[in-house]
């Protein structure tokens, strides 16, 4: 470690880097990148982005007097730099391992991660919360928000930006790092707004106002005064979106070159108000290979990378491929279909349809309240949306679901993937809460496959269905059954009974029928799979409650309120009620690591559900 | 209705009404402002924003081909005189009544409203749908969204903005309608950039980088062509904000004034591509009392229009009073009370403590994503938030609940008012879907209050608790309990015994209590208030289910993952687990309508809860 990394071996925090010179800080830079790759080549994890933020993240700390001043990295992509930098360097190859660093900035880790983030766009209202605060006891911290030109996409980064504008006395600074990517590349004005900017030329458009009114001059003295402010806000470009906001707007400015960025951000630092830091980094940066395919090499498992990310071994596909070839074989069917996706067209597996149906494609950017409520009004016009969304990223479009889609029951699909754990993305990106969230919406069909070709069935029930509904698959792959190369539906609301067992049923749903298949061998139990988690197969249920002694459901999802709840309504009103065992995540927040050892910590494996079942039945099963 | 509406009484669709000419258009107005003012003055409803729309409701449906040309309201307030104008005049009397029309669009009351709303800012995403639902069919229809200034401040208004700006070829308007309100009066920097178009004045501010770097001028002939450009701009009002994201800027015009409304937006009806046209209207217009007092006359009860809004009588207080008064009282306690809203100053009961606390009040405006962010960003410092919002309003920040406070575990109270059915405004408003959507969360603390004094108690339970923390409480009063009035806490968790009987128990959470209480006198049952409805006293629960053969649970939310869910889990787990029965809102959307009517249309009256049980329990109960 010294000898390879001599300087940033000896940065034990961040005083210890702003004892360091400008030309020492370089060299610092391109050990700190080395050290990133060679960290995630061995555990995985983002790397584009983290080598795109190394001199940022320097300069931040240099310039800013951390933990005093606050600084709030938007989604934290972009952070093992600065947990490097901040104590954290030699637990790095405990990164996104169960027990070991977290991916993402987390509160409990250190006090040098201020908020803890994991979804975009929340960084501004975070800090401004902060500014706030530091206003409030009239401390003179500063307040910086570091967020990435994708997340600005979202409306929360402009709701907090309209907020700001209207408050006195905030030291507020919000660093765009403008990458000219999120996830998938960039779409919306925005990019086009980033892209002037970066041109240096003034805004200049059509503005056929302005030209027919134009023989109607004001009043020289006035126009002559105009013609003098503008000339000044010509100089520098206009940024005049973020000044619109009452930001003043500073960039774009080379987020590479630490003789640039260290004395901007040393005098931005000392202005106050609300500040607007355009700052243009390059994904993968100094990594040939990510440079040159900073989509591939955003999120990575471990590889070699003195060669490089192998191409990926065709094994069996995962739902997300499931869910990309099914969409493109409906869409070949059925001319109304429209997909649409909110800045995942990678990790929801929609490539191909992007290339083989561009027309019918549409990446909103990252804006799940839009995507749903754009579907809403396509569906009013007799087409058929298909919105592919991670699970946890239709927390951020509930109201949308409920208010614009279902209450209306208009037909459109949720292809929700990442349902259930998700592994070292941890607490912000399991899908743990979905079943609950959605179960109690009127009018929608909820369902969950237990394999590969359940879930394509499902999608095509969803999709013929006239009506909402949601295929809510787990990340990752299957049990691998093959598959049928049509587009059957299954009949809405009725489950499978897959073993006929004694004394005890189980009632599984999705990813749970694996295990519960395992348990029912060796418990000589009756196994279902429900399928539906809204209609519930009632006439199953009961039949089944009829017949053994005691029910155990089983769901990939928050226990409280998930898909067990409604089985044991219906249970309930029997008129002698068998016993009955609701299995799911328990009431705590599931940290991150492999999926199968959380499954396997929150008693979800075979073992763990056949151990549950034997504390419930008191007896040796 | 033929001799006092002589123009209107013949309007039976907006094809009668493009048979009129211009002055006649002005005198339908006249007729149809008064219409308005004596059916809310009659029914109840939205009064100064359906007066404020007048001219500019007839100007629409005289220039577009409706409903072939797709018109979207924005939050549906100012709807009144469309409906009038498309056929549903003569069932007005019927507004927001049991089976009468809707105080909102909504699609299955008729062609002309083409997409239902009642929550802010779905507008233009919805109308960008249609849009692109044309050009997919090379139909040549104009898609309309009608939003307000207030609206325009929700982040998914902007998310809309910046997809459309990456389209090519769409035909789609939006229209801001300026009156300077939302519901409270403005707040956020967009409020400023408006009144900068209004008042005609160039974009002017202190741009400290262009003139720190004035020296360095650019080459001459550049700079020249640079100015004549922004001469152009400076003619007509800039309205840069909007053309950054792709839009033409057209305005301001006088919402009021047909001679140009009319001609205006026909000549921009024939104009292609992304137009913004901001149209300036007075809320109340036309009725000086609303003119004044746009706030007070935003929604009414059934008034007396020649005379006004009378002072409202001192009954007893609504929990929204209950909660003003108590966030008084805390913030004269405790120093960290910071108090925040999205826009509903009036409606969440924050007036007394927005003049008393100024400096420790926050309006964010329409803005429940950044809401939740901002007090999360506040607690982490050691503030204490507390964020008042109505039940509905919170399915806008769920991520930013799950992920922002409570996996952060920071103690922020969530003042949910308007839980349960709120009556009028319908299922958009009715707080059905929360206890569902909240239990499931790990580290919230979620509280039913029975009565005023109960909801007191539980807010500064909720306070007081190191950690985040709800109380929801429903719209409009309480059984009338006098108050406590010191802040006292709850112990949490522990469920309060009201009743003891025998044989059956009804375990009730908040408004369900007191009609559990007479059903409990009328069949001798147990009654138990289970307070919270996370954590569960469990310890309760149990005995109570271990001496009785019948439980009841009782809420007014979905049934489906409600509260009752958690306390079967409990009861289900028993070695003889009693017979228990799910009572709350069925698996459909609730119609508007008379609160107590509607109650007793689910059956969660005493008379509905009685017959369930007698149903359930096979007997004569």
């Amino acid at each position: 470690m010294t000898e390879r990394f001599p300087l940033l071996s000896r940065i034990d925090d961040p005083a210890d880097l702003r004892r360091l010179s400008l030309p020492e800080l370089k060299r610092l830079a391109a050990e700190l990148r080395q050290f990133i790759l060679e960290t995630v080549a061995h555990t995985g994890g983002h790397l584009a982005s983290n080598l795109g933020s190394v001199e940022l993240t320097i300069a931040l700390h240099y310039v800013y007097d951390t933990p005093y001043d606050r600084l709030v990295w938007d989604v934290g992509h972009q952070t093992y730099g600065h947990k490097i930098l901040t104590g954290r360097r030699d637990r790095m190859a405990t990164l996104r391992q169960h027990g070991g660093l977290s991916g993402f900035p987390k509160r409990e880790e250190s006090p040098y991660d201020t908020f803890g983030t994991g979804h975009s766009s929340t960084s501004i209202s975070a800090a401004l919360g902060m500014a706030l605060a530091a206003r409030a006891r009239g401390e003179k911290r500063q307040c910086v928000a570091v967020i990435g030109d994708g997340a600005m996409s979202a409306g929360m980064a402009f709701e907090a930006l309209n907020h700001a504008g209207d408050l006195d006395g905030i030291d507020l600074t919000v660093i765009l790092n403008d990458n000219e990517m999120s996830i998938s590349p960039p779409v919306g004005a925005l990019t086009q707004v980033f892209a002037r900017l970066l041109s240096g030329e003034p805004y200049n458009t059509a503005r056929r106002v302005g030209e027919t009114v134009l023989s109607a001059a004001p009043p020289i003295k006035a126009l002559a005064r105009r013609v003098e402010e503008h000339v000044k806000g010509m100089i520098s470009p206009p940024g005049t979106l973020f000044e619109e906001f009452g930001f003043h707007y500073y960039g774009p400015i080379d987020g590479h070159d630490l003789d640039v960025l260290v004395p901007t951000l040393a005098n931005l630092r000392k202005l106050g108000g609300l500040r607007f830091v355009h700052v243009v980094t390059k994904k993968g940066r100094g990594y040939k290979l990510a440079e040159a395919d900073p989509v591939l090499y955003h999120g990575v498992s471990r590889f070699d990378h003195a060669k490089g990310l192998e191409p990926a071994k065709a094994s069996r596909p995962t739902y997300t491929q499931i869910f990309g070839d099914w969409i493109c074989d409906m869409a070949a069917r059925d001319p109304r279909l429209i997909g649409i996706t909110p800045a995942m067209r990678e990790g929801s597996g929609l490539v191909r349809f992007a290339q083989e149906y561009p027309e019918r494609y549409f990446d909103v950017g990252i804006a799940e309240q839009h995507a749903l409520t754009l579907a809403a009004g396509l569906a009013c016009e007799g087409f058929k949306p298909v919105v592919a969304i991670y699970s946890t990223f239709l927390q951020r479009a509930y109201d949308q679901l409920i208010h614009d889609i279902a209450l209306q029951n208009l037909p459109v699909v949720l292809a929700i993937d990442r349902g259930g754990l998700v592994g070292a993305d941890g607490p912000t990106h399991h899908g743990a809460f979905d079943l609950s969230f959605l179960a109690c919406v009127p009018n929608l069909v909820v369902m969950a496959p237990a394999d590969e070709n359940e879930c394509r069935r499902m999608l095509t029930t969803a999709f013929l269905h006239d009506g909402p509904a949601a295929v809510r698959y787990p990340r990752g792959h299957g049990p691998g059954v093959p598959l049928d190369p049509g587009l059957e539906p299954l009949p809405i609301g009725k489950a499978e009974l897959l073993r006929q067992g004694r004394r005890i049923a189980l009632l599984a749903f999705g990813s749970m029928v694996a295990p519960a298949r395992e348990v029912g061998e060796r418990l000589d139990a009756t196994v279902v799979n429900l399928r539906f988690v809204k209609p519930l197969d009632e006439t199953t249920i009961r039949a089944v409650a009829a017949t053994h002694e005691v029910l155990v459901t089983l769901e990939e999802n928050a226990v409280i309120g998930g898909a067990g709840a409604e089985v044991a309504r219906i249970v309930q009103t029997l008129d002698t009620p068998p016993r009955l065992l609701r299995l799911g995540l328990p009431d705590r927040f599931i940290e991150h690591g492999d999926p199968a050892l959380l499954l396997r910590l929150v008693e979800l494996d075979a073992d763990g559900i056949q151990a549950a079942i034997a504390r419930f039945d008191g007896g040796d099963a």
